[in-house]
């Protein structure tokens, strides 16, 4: 039984909750990590703290997305883990959403998320080793009411998710989308009122895809939901 | 048990198949058809034929789209079924698709889903009565490998007609999603060889579509799934 | 385009609601009908009105299943239409639940229904004609808490039918299930105050099955949900 | 972010596949061990090498597992993890069945299945602490042709395993449910020709069954899909 090891991470939607738990995770693993988001600028504590390194970049844009992968590669190396993590959004009744708004929202949940996962797969493929993470939500496999562009986006990013499975993990590549299903903890929201645990804490969340990292490829998953144990569902 | 009356169809996405049958059918029943391509002159006969009429239109582009109804609406009437019938798709190894085929692709089939539906919701609430029926895949469940763009934008349509069902459903508004799993028989495509209805018949599919809009309210379907007796599934 | 011509409907597990919706519509269709019940006294009036004739049977019990269909066969013949629409249920805290209420919850809803069909596939397979329709609940695809045994009997239910699907439909069988999600409204129950069709209409769900049952063989559905519209999913 | 600890383990349906390679896993981990099984003679190597202790019951019957439960009880004390790996089928085409065959099936992958589970609920409740896994199959979730007493058992078991993740998930009980799609490989059955690790390896399925159990309850799995890199889906 041979764990998978890797050596670079690329976090692509890089904020301060899962992915600073993922960074930090990566870190004490001894994995090198890059950020990338829209605005940098945030992130400054969170490199100082693991030596990750940050980057601008909009992942709608097939330019910057290709920028970013080759700025990576001579800064740090070909990354052998890359995590999709960003998401768009417009809420609201349906007839009142902003075509403009809609269009945006699915392009950073799925447009975005082909772009990255097509470069990052085209350097992971002649070593034929790799792991692809995708970050769901329950929008992933529920359309909710007053939500449809979120769902579109997000259901999207599974259909990609789930063809990439098939086609790329007999080629050596991990494939892998989690649906996060409720509320994330974060230092701006404490803990809610209604128990201990009732959001998902995003360590615990990186803990899990660093689990999905570990498998050895005879025995892949290529999706798992978390939810947190009071969640409704 | 009452079973709704419909009185004037649009069919967005129009061409020789699953459309042809439908506006057959609908011409049969007694409803006007509107049908909307961006190419309309193929349309010419099958308009002919059931009094049809034909409108040029992109659905990706909010002004065409908005501007579709308006002309529907003035020279026909208010449609109260609408049926998104287009789709785009790219195909090929994961790392060789073109980012703007791949772009276009979920633009065709689900943003412009948004946009088509989006318009026709508007104009079906005031009334409380409407249907609104999407023409989806298998590639609506399922992603196959080499083709992650068909599965993406079938997906988000997906994701938007279960969306536009949570939300619009208790509003009087009927929305039916059809996994079309298999080929469609064509004038193009003769019965293959392997046996007689192997491949789905439209006017088959399209008769599902009508029982659909037939079920009364207190019964609706949202999705079905519609394949060959011989498919494999 | 060939519709399918039924002669001879077995209805097993009827009683007052969706079976005597379908036994009064296949009665209107020419179609003879037979109900199989552990009690029968019951069936007296909707007999009387609709020339139905009612059998004696524990679906559970293989003898008398066999019973059950060489009785049909000489008294009305082969049953070209099957409806398999017993349902046992035991509720409760699940640490609560009697092992012998969930024994039986499963072999009514499931080994019943595997009975049942077996003799009905083995008479129809000669013909390569003929369709087995299956009642289901929203319990058949999702487990909800303290209905731990209702869950089992209709996923198994639903697993049947699928396997079913799959192996049968090639052969000229068509295998369809419904997934009923909502309550049935009852003569004992009246509309609710909650707004009309809340509820669903037994007539409008046998509406439903008697379409599926009309589906030529090039676009046979095998699953269909039929919800109010009024219903939250 | 708190990780669970078990200390007693009790897997049902052990043998030489997984249920060994759990049984090394959590005696490595300090967890005691408890095996059943109907046959136990089998399970002596096992024992000997792991300190793990056999027990023989019939799953399906509620006295031989109420039996089983109070002897782990008193001779190694309460189980906070149990694994429910026991399944039955009968194969062949779905009219030459056996009843009783199918019965029987049903019974060992199902109704074993709840007798199992509710005697650890109600001995783990009252801690509010206990992990209870369940191993299913492809046919979970997919009724093969040819296969339907395996698809029936498999799927009433998921529908236990979700409506036990529902009911008591809030009660502080870990129920998680595993899709093992593909051949697990054995000493009997030596690596194949298609490729390495083209078969589940056991050491593999149960490395994941742990990270699991070492999930912070704030980011439950109730569900994963396990396959090789290489297997179709």
């Amino acid at each position: 039984m041979e764990i998978p090891k890797y050596k670079i991470a690329l976090i692509v939607g890089a904020g301060s909750g899962l992915s600073a738990s993922l960074t930090r995770l990566f870190a004490r693993e001894g994995i090198r990590v890059a950020l990338a988001a829209r605005q940098v600028e945030k992130l400054g504590a969170l490199c100082t703290e693991t030596g990750a390194k940050a980057y601008a970049c909009d992942a709608t844009k097939p330019e910057e997305v290709e920028r970013l992968f080759g700025l990576v590669e001579r800064e740090i190396g070909v990354p052998d883990v890359v995590v999709y993590n960003a998401s768009g959004r417009a809420r609201g009744p349906f007839t009142e959403l902003v075509p403009a708004d809609v269009e945006k929202a699915i392009a950073v949940s799925a447009f975005g998320g082909f772009l990255v996962t097509q470069q990052a797969a085209t350097r992971m493929l002649p070593n034929k080793h790799g792991a692809i993470l995708f970050t769901g939500a329950s929008a992933s496999v529920k359309g909710y009411a007053q939500s449809a562009p979120f769902a579109m986006g997000k259901f999207a990013l599974r259909g990609l998710a789930q063809s990439m499975a098939r086609e790329l993990s007999p080629q050596g590549i991990h494939i892998a989308h989690f649906v996060i299903d409720g509320g994330i903890r974060s230092a701006a929201r404490s803990e809610p009122a209604d128990g201990p645990d009732s959001m998902l804490d995003p360590d615990a969340i990186a803990l899990s895809y660093w689990n999905v990292l570990q498998q050895p490829r005879s025995a892949w998953a290529w999706e798992m939901e978390l939810r947190p144990w009071v969640e409704k569902f």
